[in-house]
């Protein structure tokens, strides 16, 4: 592993960056930037396509045949842990994990090169020994495979902090491994924190996501309680927000979404319920999501005062998952609009970043008159449109998001005030 | 109430501050020391005394009678919310808050002179409007009384922020008495923060509050899941402090205890109830809350190694509410000490903060040896203990906060490294 570590702190290493979404492209494009040749692989032809016109270095290179990794001595594993469904409770889909796993096993690792593998998706602690480690054995034991776990920050939109300037905890199945961790991150991000163990590292991730969970969860019970007792949650969120310590603030929309804080938390909970836990406060905040896109539609059905939902014309506004972002994958948009489509109303959307979703293409919003719908539905808050505007446009608006009135559009992301300390940050909150 | 607002601007009004605790004293001194002639009013002889013996200006007076107050332009209320339980789940117990407005009312608001009357107690949205204002509705109609609220801040122990750098929410029931609160929390405080109207004021105390009970009991959720995993819960929150947004370190302890913390959840609560809701998630917080006390003497159990808890002899380590504080009042040693006394332990504390606990005296250490108890249990963790030289003098020591061996004592609360934010606050988070 000597020969890996030199390769590293000189930049001779090849590093090989598996998937490359908006977590894996990130990363391998900052690995080329400093200065290692990179290759990005991903079984998608249209991903590969787009990496290789979104690159911005000569020195990647994005990958559709596993094979092209086998120059790698650095290899990290960037590929999504989404929960899949049947009917039931959500679960933890490690497929795509193992899956890459198995192909670096039979495609790459099968040669006598000394490697380093890091994961970086998310998953309960314990994964990486139990489920990773046992597919890679022979390397491990021969002692020509390093394993890491460094669980990926990336949060997309977020305008202050990326990858470089998002402290990075690294970890590894022995020191030997956690050390060459620690040095090859320590190349390219401003900041490494290591772990105690591959165990910490994973549980660190889940802490993190599941906490926003829990948050954001609480603040949508407490805005049912806002709602029913006529006062407003945003403005007493931002109240609280005045005070310098001891609070965050965290604020309901339509509701959670993403690929992160909508999923991570049921890797916990599966683990939780596995060690043979009753864990009620991750279980309640899980329900309480489960149910958001039940209690919008309820309001929007206060909303239409007395019009039944059956028939009613709806326009959703922004369907995207986060605001300013185009990916309307696990988007509270989506649960939403076929709760309202199953209960016969006739709904359109107009997202500006998203051209198509849940069977409909984007309505251009100049072509959209307001005396054709009973009611405009705020889910998605892209910054670029001005909902005042809207609202004085005729436009009849049910604002899950809190903002119409408040502030100028385009300037809800900075103008609230001094002391709205994560302001910048809450219509992200939502999100991943 | 013009003559109110001109002798509060040139100092000429006269202060009177209901309840002399940990929130009305400081705010009296403080009010004496921006220039107004203050008292203090207590109905305890024993609190009138130490305030007297405390006060640090010339212009304030601790009083016992409260025709003393006679002489104030401005009241402020500060008296305790706590809850009661006879039996069953605790309940809002407004019965202090009452009485100080009715002895008000009585003795002092039965003249002709106009009066500004604040509340700063913790209580649920509407409470001022539907259970202060009736009582005092003639002073109200006919001009003389403006009523507002403006919830206390105060963080007993807090090194960084007190009442005059902590922004000050404030609130009025009609926009004059608003603005009349506001201009006398300006003259006294740093920064005012306006709320719409006084419910949006009291939600705020009541969201600070609960997000932080929410936020520390899910820290005891995944600390007990931690234990089952073998994992160590504070390395890895700690881990996730290195994360720059989206999360907020909280840490399991003993059980959360205080007056704030442990009280006001429940009258969010009471309110949620009233108003046809079923919040699972605040119920599952509180559930978690009442039962950590019973885990931690599973734990103790666990730590005893066989031995049965009938006869064992335990030794807790601070007995107080928070660290650096002598104030033992709903701590969470309480419930714990008297289920180990029920179960047949034979306990003994040290707290050289709390004289007197639970019918025990303050055991000197000095005088305790190792040999004589099975196991000690470090509940409050003040600084001026050396935990690592207790460990390292045979004492066996079964450390809920997870301090020895971690940091040199004394020097828990700043040397955790720079990416832990909020370490500072870290011993504080389960106190008030």
């Amino acid at each position: 592993m000597q020969t890996v570590e030199r390769k590293i702190r000189s930049k001779r290493a090849v590093v090989g960056v598996v998937g490359q979404g908006y977590v894996g492209f990130p990363l391998a494009q900052r690995s080329a930037e400093s200065g290692y040749r990179t290759y990005g692989f991903d079984i998608s032809v249209d991903t590969v396509a787009r990496c290789e016109k979104a690159n911005r270095f000569h020195n990647y290179k994005a990958v559709l045949t596993p094979s092209a990794l086998r120059a790698c001595d650095v290899l990290i594993v960037a590929v999504p842990t989404p929960t899949k469904s049947e009917g039931g409770r959500h679960e933890p889909d490690l497929a795509l994990v193992i899956n890459a796993v198995r192909t670096l096993s039979s495609c790459v690792i099968n040669d006598n090169q000394p490697r380093l593998l890091v994961l970086e998706s998310t998953y309960a602690p314990g994964t990486t020994r139990t489920v990773v480690a046992p597919m890679l054995a022979e390397a491990i034991e021969a002692g020509r495979l390093a394993l890491g776990y460094s669980p990926e920050r990336i949060d997309p939109g977020n305008p202050r902090f990326n990858l470089v300037n998002t402290p990075k905890v690294t970890s590894g199945i022995d020191a030997a491994a956690a050390w060459l961790v620690n040095r090859f991150y320590s190349q390219i991000v401003d900041r490494v924190v290591p772990a105690t163990n591959l165990e910490a590292a994973e549980a660190t991730k889940i802490l993190e996501n599941t906490f926003r969970f829990i948050s954001i969860t609480f603040a949508q019970e407490f805005d049912s309680y806002c709602d029913r007792a006529g006062i407003d949650a945003r403005e007493i969120t931002n109240l609280a927000s005045s005070k310098p310590f001891g609070f965050m603030p965290f604020y309901a929309g339509a509701g959670i979404g993403g690929h992160c804080i909508a999923e991570d938390p049921y890797y916990l909970y599966q683990s939780m319920l596995d060690l043979g836990m009753a864990p009620h406060i991750l279980e309640s905040a899980i329900e309480n999501h489960e149910a958001r896109a039940g209690v919008i539609v309820d309001r929007i059905a206060d909303q239409l005062g007395g019009r039944p939902i059956a028939g009613a014309r709806i326009l959703l506004l922004g369907v995207s998952y986060k605001p300013n972002v185009g990916d309307p994958r696990r988007s509270p948009a989506q649960p939403i609009l076929e709760r309202l489509e199953a209960e016969g109303a006739r709904v359109d959307y107009h997202d500006a970043l998203v051209p198509r979703f849940g069977g409909h293409n984007s309505l251009e919003l100049k072509t959209a008159r307001p005396q054709d719908y009973d009611l405009a539905v705020l889910i998605t808050a892209h910054q670029h449109l001005d909902y005042d505007a809207l609202a004085g446009a005729g436009w009849r608006i049910y604002d899950t998001r809190g903002l119409i009135k408040r502030t100028p559009a385009g300037a809800a992301l900075s103008e609230e005030g001094p002391f709205v300390l994560s302001q910048g940050q809450t219509l992200v909150e939502a999100g991943s």
